[in-house]
């Protein structure tokens, strides 16, 4: 299988340069000593989250005249606002298919950055953006299952390589993997004695239990919407599971209490707003299974509901 | 009076590169379409607040042996553990007096850095700082009335110069004026056409009477204590009047509840976390008064209590 190289990487961070944030690396002086901590706070992003590097590049890799015709995605996370963002940056159409059950402020969100909303029943999304391809000849973005996607999410990777050459462990949030696929193929390339390590919630740890029996496995979806953590609730593809398995040194598993407790942390020490998702990789650094080291935190994301970020604070 | 110049705050850049983050300016897509904007976020230092760079500068600007004897402060709150903090990266003792009634997260996280708290009655600090003074021979660093300390803030405004020459308007929260003297005498150097407008809350608007009517003015504290901007209550000494007489060409005063929205706001659009205090630019922002054109706002801080947050989250 075609795997993403450094050269991908590089590319892609010239095609996203001026039109995506290149986030700040935040030294936490609040790190346990023995574990120097700086947060990489993709939640800094103009859509909240990493998704709009890879949604940008897959964007802006496509030939004129194809890009002309607009772009498709089913999400109703973080990868529906990045692709409607990017699109909107290009002066192209989008069309985002979102389940009916999505918070309104999610779908308002992603109207505000110009894109066409179609609402579909549960379990419909993949045929009606599958329609949407055919009527508008449009090209489908998906949320990671492609090398360019892969190579914009791996440009975080590069630029931690950049502010922190010395930097001895990342710790990545996984879900449907192209985040750590990417970050861990630019870090293994520039940064080869770091260990580059994956986060999952207990309560979605298919990852882990495919890195450990050695091909991908498959937990029921409503056992994976058990955690708080929605983000994190896909899969690995093919392609993706190819790279966890070759760039990822280990893989580190939190309790729903450690991810809230870790978004508390984030709020109050770096004051920064962290989804669940976007905090278990704090969560895994609090954890006795961290190596010691100059270590980097990906914080992915902060699209959260006020109502649920209030009873995090209060605890 | 001698006032502070672009050659003290480009030699006070010099002297805290490295100790005190460089913080981005963060564009933000969610901004007026006629006033694009963007976010100085200060909450992002490691005490969460723009002190540390006047406290660093006026402690790196002592000669050796005086800085060797330690520093004093008194400060219920960001003065607090800023000191604390620079002094803790220049290896000397720090003796921080802070009210009997201040919240025992503050000093806890004054004490985090290694200072010394000493717990003073009402009306007492000024007095019992004086005597630390004396018995340690340490320097008091006092948290705005300071050149050193104006020069600090003022780097901000360096960095707003260097990262948007063309910005056209600047709006900054006014309390004891340092922050707003120090960002208004580096832009009115480098940035002359750049409208730099200062922002007090109605219960707290001293500042707005006093350029008004021409000489400072005294609000009783009583009445600067009704503002939930707990950091905006102080008022300018004659120093950092007169130079905000020189350098704001206005000043917009907000609601309470403006201030809360404007909080609300940064938590779950720009993914970051700001005390009252520090919301209070993105609530004139908000207000017809601002005037169009590219707009850079200065988030101050971000300590605030959870319950508080909480209660501003949910509206």
């Amino acid at each position: 299988m075609q795997q993403v190289t450094i050269e991908d990487i590089r590319a892609a961070a010239d095609r996203i340069r001026g039109s995506v944030l290149r986030t700040p690396l935040i030294p936490a002086g609040w790190g346990d000593p023995e574990r120097p901590l700086w947060i990489k706070p993709e939640s800094l992003q103009a859509v909240g989250a990493f998704k709009v590097r890879g949604a940008f590049n897959a964007i802006a890799a496509l030939d004129d005249d194809t890009r002309a015709r607009g772009v498709v995605a089913y999400s109703s996370g973080n990868h529906a606002q990045a692709v409607a963002y990017a699109a909107s940056r290009w002066g192209i159409a989008a069309h985002i298919v979102m389940p009916e059950e999505t918070p309104n402020v999610k779908v308002a969100a992603t109207r505000e950055w110009g894109a066409t909303v179609v609402l579909c029943g549960a379990g419909e999304r993949e045929r009606v953006a599958a329609r949407l391809v055919t009527e508008t000849g449009g090209v489908l973005i998906p949320p990671f299952d492609h090398p360019d996607v892969i190579a914009g999410q791996g440009t975080i990777g590069l630029e931690i390589a950049e502010d922190l050459p010395d930097v001895e462990t990342v710790l990545i949030p996984v879900s449907g993997g192209g985040l750590a696929s990417g970050i861990g193929t630019a870090l293994r390339a520039l940064c080869p004695r770091a260990r580059v390590i994956g986060v999952e919630p207990e309560l979605a740890a298919d990852t882990a239990e495919a890195l450990r029996v050695g091909h991908r496995v498959d937990w029921p979806i409503q056992d994976r919407n058990r955690t708080i953590a929605d983000g994190l609730r896909s899969q690995p593809s093919e392609l993706t599971f190819d790279h966890l398995r070759r760039v990822l040194d280990d893989l580190i598993t939190v309790s729903e209490n450690d991810i809230r407790a870790a978004s508390r942390e984030l709020a109050l020490r770096a004051h920064l707003v962290a989804e669940p998702s976007g905090a278990v990789a704090l969560a895994a650094y609090r954890s006795t299974a961290t190596p010691r080291g100059r270590t980097v935190i990906v914080l992915s994301g902060g699209n959260v509901e006020p109502a649920l970020m209030a009873e995090i604070l209060v605890g």
